[in-house]
């Protein structure tokens, strides 16, 4: 490890070990949780989260939605901290997750604090065990990937993605599924080998002006973590975007000032989220693409699962964004203006 | 009506007109379908809707979560429309809602028709009762707002928030609801004055290379809708967050050339959102204030209730938009690259 190596670039390149460790020491704790939930019969989700948390929620509405047919609410920001609306679901197998890597967000605590009075389950997925979310949520998985010490979240974010995976394929008790999980912290070890590999070629887009990232189905919540990390590290104007709904109007405002990142990962969303990139660079956007194969600026292993994929495609983000923020002079570790945990009151 | 005028011009300042027609003549309906539903007990409801309609959706989640206790999903694009997930609350006392004013998004439909499947009962909010959305859905609530001729919506988005209210002022056959909701046709004719003898003095910020509009709580889908017309009218890069979200991370993406839409209406997201505006004008955004009392560069009427409010806030934020797109020479009823439907097949 290089002495000058930024704390992001450490756990950047620590995701592998980080999310072998979460299988290894999270896989009994999740199958026996899934086994008494299991039972619970369908009911409705809500998860509670923030920043890049909220982007890992994202992941669980199609993670639930398409693996296990259920219908996920991701709880309105303020609602809680700033009406106690008491807002949760309260049926017969309905369950409450909060994600917070740092336990601490009042509006993820408040939501887990009104589905228990509720008698609701509720489920903690945190990197603190001893955290508020932690003491009022009924099961809690810890993370257990160690202290992240910059302040844009990266490992935990795939950790926080690897413990929803391992619950889903809990949840069908699928063997296939779960085969599948644990192949995940090689195709990340070989992302984040091609990704450090190919990046400095592609540094004439960073003079970018605005950033656009765009995806689809499983990866929307991909291209928004790429998008708020960017964001955070280098200050620039960053949005993800599902491409239908960027090609209904937003595109609009693209120009040949923007840097297009696109997720175009294996899957059904493929094809449409490839015909947005051509839409992008037809109105003079500079593009970068994430996708299976040598075509790919920034290549992904092959035959990554589609459910799978947003683990394995936020990496190549995570590490563009760092670099173009190296580029830019910006401090990698603290950027200006961010802090570790959303408070809301 | 002066010959010249914009289609959108017209429809901006009939919305008034239209609420009224809206509360005329859909009240009865929507108190029948109330009467029916109050019996089915609380549960899950998801609202299926994309564009400007998803801003009326997110109205009705924090409409539903703080006067009902309802949790409330956003159905995820695509999630039917490219997984078939089938992924909708199925239990006691849930309900599916689908918005769309043309009635006719493959996505919205989706969600309906894997509703209907599932047995769960089905609302449709749309301007056209002859759509795929109206003949899938159980029960049908019409705008009844006329055509929209400017393809960015204004009086359809008011309506479908109308429709809300009104909804929820029947499902908790409140009095005090009842008679608040008869106001808004006047409270939406005097900002409709009040904005356009206004607006023409806050015409430096046409120069603004990207805006950001803040809120939170019940504005946040007023926010989002304002950034979202200004974005369609103008193709400037406009973005919508909730001001808690924004002093997190994004605020750092702010600089002198940001014009800031600040939404302070009156209630108990305002002092937070004053204290954003604040953080905004200390990186030199350039603010335009839509608030209570004369301090506002938009003023809203007195004493709107905060759970009405985006009825009346988002007027203010239309007007901006076509006044931005007017001084910029763009097409103000057919702004380039713009849709009415979102298509996502």
């Amino acid at each position: 490890v290089s002495a000058t190596r930024s704390h992001l670039e450490s756990e950047i390149r620590e995701q592998p070990d980080a999310i072998a460790r979460v299988l290894d020491e999270n896989g009994d704790r999740i199958a026996k949780f899934a086994r008494a939930r299991r039972a619970g019969g369908p009911g409705c989700v809500m998860v509670a989260a923030r920043g890049s948390s909220d982007n890992a929620a994202r992941y669980a509405q199609y993670l639930l939605g398409e693996r296990l047919g259920l219908p996920v609410a991701l709880a309105a920001p303020s609602l809680e901290s700033l009406h106690r609306a008491r807002a949760v679901p309260r049926g017969e197998g309905d369950l409450v997750i909060g994600i917070s890597q740092s336990g601490r967000s009042p509006d993820v605590v408040g939501v887990l604090d009104a589905a228990r009075d509720a008698g609701t389950p509720t489920v903690a997925i945190t990197n603190d065990g001893d955290s508020p979310l932690a003491r009022v949520a009924d099961d809690v998985i810890e993370l257990g990937v160690g202290v992240e010490r910059a302040v844009a979240a990266t490992k935990t974010y795939t950790a926080s993605l690897a413990v929803l995976a391992v619950l889903v394929a809990e949840l069908r008790a699928d063997h296939g599924d779960r085969g599948e999980v644990q192949r995940i912290p090689s195709l990340i070890g070989q992302v984040v080998q091609s990704s450090f590999a190919a990046v400095d070629g592609l540094l004439e887009c960073a003079s970018a002006s605005h950033v656009v990232a765009v995806a689809r189905g499983y990866n929307l919540a991909t291209a928004m973590e790429i998008a708020l990390k960017i964001r955070e590290l280098t200050a620039t104007v960053a949005e993800g975007f599902s491409s239908a709904d960027l090609l209904h109007g937003p595109i609009a405002a693209v120009t040949t000032g923007t840097l297009a990142v696109v997720v175009a990962a294996r899957g059904k969303a493929r094809a449409s989220v490839l015909e947005t990139a051509d839409a992008l660079r037809d109105r003079g956007a500079h593009s970068v693409v994430i996708g299976e194969g040598p075509s790919a600026d920034l290549p992904l292993p092959l035959d990554v699962p589609e459910w799978l994929s947003p683990l394995v495609a936020v990496v190549p983000g995570q590490i563009l964004a760092m670099r173009l923020a190296e580029l830019a002079g910006r401090d990698i570790d603290a950027p200006a203006g961010l802090t570790k945990v959303t408070e809301t009151y």
